[in-house]
C-alpha cells in the first residue's frame, strides 16, 4: 500500500475511535456532573463495555501494525511520524499486558476505589491497607509486561512525564527540600496573614456569578466550553471547541472555587489553543501531566494570585459580596489568597507548601518500588514525613494517607508531576516576562495577550513534543528548577518580611 | 441451539446495543442541555457514526434471524415472545429500506431541519417549501419498502400508534370537530378569564425553585432523575433509574414552565414505574406515542390544572412570588391556568383548543397521502383551516405552517397521537376515580397514591401491550373518545358559565 493509502486507513480508524471516546467522555462528564446516583450501575456496566471496545480497537494487532508501518515511512511528513511515535509509545504501556491480568487489575482498582471511600469516611486505614498492598504488588508485577528501556518506578514516572526518571526527580526534589523546608519553617514563625474574611458565608449563587466574571476576564470562550459543578474540580477536553471545566462551591470559603476555576481554565486553555491541524490528532489531549499542570498552575498561581489580575475583577467581587468584603481592600484580598500555612491536605495547600506535600508522596512511592520503604508501615511513614517537612502530623487517616484517590486507582508516578508542573510554570513565566509586560496586560484587561504568548510558545503544539523539548522551544533553555525555587523564595520572603 | 442458548445470545447482543444507545442518548441530552455550540460539528459527525453502528447491529441479518427464531419458540415465555414481536415489528419500519435511500433520506431531513429554522426565522414558507415537497415525495416513495398489511398513511399512523388507522382517527376527530368546535365558539363569545398576572416578571431563579417544589410534591425521585433546561422541553429515559426532564423558563410567563415540568414528569413517571423485569427490555422506552402522551397529559391537565393539586403548592408559589401573586388567590390562579383562548401556536394552546390544532394537522397529512390536498398550496390550506376551526388566521408563517419541527424531520402520522393521548387520559382518569379519591389524595399530599394506581394499571407494563389492549387492562373497556369530549364539555361549560 502507498503511504497515502495507509494514512487514509489510519485516519478512518482514528475517526472511529474518536467517536467512541467522545461518547465515553461525554458520559463520564455527565456522570460526574448531573447524572442521578441510582442510574449508576446500569451506566457503569455499559461504559465499561464500550471502554473495552476501545481497548480492543487500540490493541488490535492489525491496527498496531498499520501504525508501525506508517511511522517507518520516510515519505510521511515529520509531524505525522512524531504523532504516531507517541501513540505507539503510549500503547506500550498496556499492549503486552495479558487480557486476564488487565481485567483482574481493573476489577481490583474498581473495588479498591469503593473501599478507599469507605475507609476514608471511617478514618480506618487498615480497611484499605490490604487493597493498597495488593495494588502495589500488581503494579510491581505488571512491570514484566513492559518493553521499556527503563526499569521499575522509572517506567511509571515516564508514563506520566516522558523523559523524567528517579534521578532527575531526585535533583528536583533535593532542591525543593533544601531550599523550601527552611523557608517554610521561618514563615511559620513569622506574623501570619489575616484570612478570616475568606471563610465568611459566601452564597453559592453569588459565587457562581463571580466565576463567570472571572472566565469572562480570562477570555474563556463559553461557546466552546462549559463551567460545571462536581465534588472534585476537573477539566474535560471533548474536542478543541468543547473543553469543559468544573468547580465546587464551598459556602464558607470564597478562595476555593476562585482558584479552582482559574486552575481548570488554565488546563482548558491549553487544549483550546492547539493548532487546528493538530486538533483532531492524538496529541490534542495526550499531553504530559507535568506540561498540562504547568499551564493550570501558571494561571492559578502566577497570574491568578498576582495583584494585577484583580485590578479589574476585585471591584466586581466587592459588588457581589458587599458585606463580606466590606473592610477588605484589594491588597488584603490578594495577600490572603497568597497566605502560606502548613496544613495536612494537599488539595487545600498554598503555593509554597504544595511541593512539600508532593515530596512526601514521591519519597514514599520511590521507596515502595526500590524496596527501601516498609509497605506494612505506610501510614506511620506518611505521618512522620509530614511532621518532618511540614511540622504537622495527621491525627486521622482521612487527613493523612487516605486523603488522595490516586493510589486506589494504581496511579503511581503521577503525583510528582504536580510539583514539576509548578516548576515548569516558573520558567515559562520568566520567558514570558522577557516578551510582554504581564502586569500591564492584566491591568489593561488584555488577558488575551498573555494567552497569545502561551499559544505561540506552548499551546499550539499540544502534546507534540517531549516536555524537555517543549520547554526549550518556549524558553530557549533546558528545564531549570532554580526558576521555581527562586521565585517562591523571593515572593514569600517578601510577603512575610523574611531576610533571605 | 436450545431456546435457552438462543436467549442468552439475544440478551448479550441486546446488552451491547443498549450500551451504544445509552452513550448516544447521554450525548444527545448533553448536546441539548449544555454542550457548547462550537463543538457541534465534531460531535454530530461522531454521533452520526455511532448511530450508524447501532443501525447496522439492529439490521444485521443474523441478529434478525436470531430474534425471528426465538419469537417462534413455543417454550419461550409469553412475555418474552411479546417483546420480540414488538422489536421485529418496529424493525419492519426500516429494515427493507435500501441503505442508499436511507442515507439520502437522512441527509435530506438534516438539511431540511436547518432550512426550516431559517425559514421560520425569516417567516418565509417558500424557502422551506421545496424541502417539504421533497420530503413528502420521499415519504410516499418509501412506502414501497414496507412489508405491512396496511396501506399509505395508515402505515405511518401505525408506526406511532400501533392499531390506529385513518378510519379510527376519523371517528375520533369527527367527534372532536362536531362537539368541540361549537363549544369553543361559545366560549370565545363569553366573558374571559383574567390571566394578566401570569405574564408579570417571574425571575428564572425563583421559577427554578418552584419547579423543585412541584417535583417534590409529585414524588419525583431526584436520585433517579434530573431537571434540565432546554429550548424545547422533553423527557429522556436513559434507564429505569435515570429519567430526565427538561423545561424552559420564560420570565414573562409563569405558567409555561410549571405545566411543562408537570407534563414531562408525567412522561418520566411512566418509564420510572416500569416493572423491574421489563426495565432492561425493548418495551422500557418503546411505548406508543399516544400512550406516552396520555400519561403526560394526565399529569399536566387532569391533575396539574386541578384545584386540589395546588392546595399544598400554591402557598409555596406565593412565598416565592409575593409581589406577583399579591392579589391572586388560589382559585384565580387555577382559573387562569385553565383559561381557553383561540390562538395560533399549538405548543401554547390550552387544554380545550389543543385538539383542534391537531385536527388541522391530521386533515392536512391525511389529504397529502390520499391526494385530496394540493401540496403546492399547503400554507393557504393551513391558514384556512385555522380560521375555520379556531377562528384565527396566521399572519406569518412562523405562527402558521412553519411553527412545528415535525414535518422537517419527515414525521407524518405523529401529530394525531398528541390529541389521542389526551383522549386516552380522560378514560384513565374516569377509571382511576372509581378506585381512589383523586382530589383527596392531592389535598392530603398523597400524590404517591395516584402514581401507585398508574403504576398498577399502566406504567408497570411499559410498552408491552398494544394501546387498545392496555386501555382495556386499565379501564375494563375499549377506548371511548366520549370520555374525553364529555370531560372537556363539562369542565369548560362550567368554567365559562355556558349552558350545555
Amino acid at each position: 500500500m502507498t503511504t497515502e493509502e495507509l494514512w487514509k486507513k489510519y485516519k478512518e480508524k482514528q475517526f472511529i475511535i474518536s467517536a467512541y471516546e467522545l461518547l465515553l467522555n461525554t458520559t463520564y462528564y455527565d456522570s460526574d456532573t448531573i447524572a442521578p446516583v441510582k442510574g449508576r450501575d446500569y451506566r457503569n456496566e455499559r461504559m465499561a463495555y464500550i471502554g473495552g471496545e476501545v481497548f480492543d480497537m487500540q490493541t488490535d494487532p492489525e491496527y498496531i501494525a498499520l501504525r508501525e508501518e506508517l511511522a517507518a515511512r520516510e515519505d510521511l511528513d515529520e509531524t505525522s511520524r512524531e504523532i504516531l511515535k507517541w501513540e505507539l509509545k503510549d500503547l506500550e504501556s498496556f499492549r503486552y499486558i495479558p487480557k486476564d491480568v488487565y481485567v483482574a487489575y481493573n476489577e481490583l482498582t474498581m473495588k479498591a476505589n469503593v473501599v478507599w471511600k469507605e475507609a476514608k469516611n471511617r478514618n480506618d486505614y487498615k480497611l484499605f491497607e490490604p487493597y493498597l498492598l495488593k495494588i502495589i504488588e500488581m503494579r510491581k508485577d505488571m512491570l514484566q509486561y513492559r518493553h521499556s528501556d527503563l526499569q521499575g518506578y522509572d517506567i511509571y514516572l515516564s508514563d506520566y512525564e516522558p523523559g523524567m526518571t528517579t534521578e532527575k526527580y531526585d535533583q528536583f526534589f533535593d532542591l525543593i527540600r533544601e531550599k523550601l523546608v527552611p523557608l517554610i519553617k521561618k514563615i511559620s514563625a513569622a506574623p501570619q496573614i489575616d484570612t478570616a474574611f475568606t471563610n465568611l458565608h459566601y452564597p453559592a449563587d453569588q459565587q457562581r456569578k463571580l466565576m463567570y466574571r472571572i472566565l469572562d476576564y480570562m477570555k474563556f470562550d463559553l461557546e466552546a466550553g462549559v463551567l460545571g459543578e462536581t465534588e472534585h474540580p476537573f477539566t474535560s477536553a471533548m474536542s478543541k471547541n468543547d473543553v469543559r471545566v468544573t468547580t465546587h462551591y464551598y459556602e464558607d470559603n470564597i478562595l476555593s472555587s476562585i482558584f479552582s476555576v482559574i486552575h481548570e481554565a488554565g488546563h482548558a486553555t491549553y487544549n483550546y489553543q492547539i493548532r487546528d491541524d493538530l486538533a483532531d490528532t492524538y496529541v490534542f489531549d495526550n499531553i504530559s501531566s507535568g506540561m498540562h499542570e504547568s499551564q493550570s498552575r501558571l494561571m492559578e498561581n502566577y497570574l491568578g494570585r498576582n495583584m494585577a489580575f484583580w485590578d479589574n475583577l476585585y471591584p466586581e467581587a466587592v459588588k457581589l459580596f458587599p458585606e463580606q468584603l466590606k473592610n477588605v481592600d484589594q491588597e488584603a484580598f490578594v495577600k490572603a489568597a497568597n497566605a502560606s500555612v502548613c496544613s495536612l491536605i494537599r488539595t487545600e495547600a498554598d503555593e509554597l507548601t504544595y511541593p512539600l506535600h508532593i515530596l512526601v508522596r514521591y519519597e514514599i512511592e520511590k521507596g515502595i518500588f526500590n524496596g527501601t520503604v516498609d509497605v506494612n508501615n505506610l501510614e506511620q511513614i506518611w505521618n512522620d514525613k509530614y511532621e518532618e517537612y511540614l511540622g504537622v502530623r495527621p491525627q486521622k487517616a482521612s487527613e493523612g494517607i487516605l486523603q488522595d484517590v490516586h493510589w486506589s486507582g494504581g496511579s503511581f508516578g503521577y503525583f510528582p508531576t504536580y510539583a514539576l508542573g509548578s516548576g515548569y510554570a516558573a520558567q515559562f513565566m520568566a520567558a514570558m516576562r522577557k516578551d510582554i509586560d504581564v502586569e500591564a496586560c492584566m491591568h489593561n484587561n488584555e488577558f488575551q495577550t498573555i494567552k497569545d504568548w502561551l499559544k505561540e510558545h506552548i499551546h499550539q503544539y499540544g502534546g507534540l513534543y517531549l516536555p524537555q523539548k517543549q520547554i526549550e522551544i518556549a524558553t530557549g533553555e533546558p528545564f531549570d528548577p532554580n526558576y521555581y525555587v527562586d521565585y517562591l523564595t523571593e515572593k514569600y520572603s517578601k510577603l512575610y518580611g523574611i531576610q533571605e
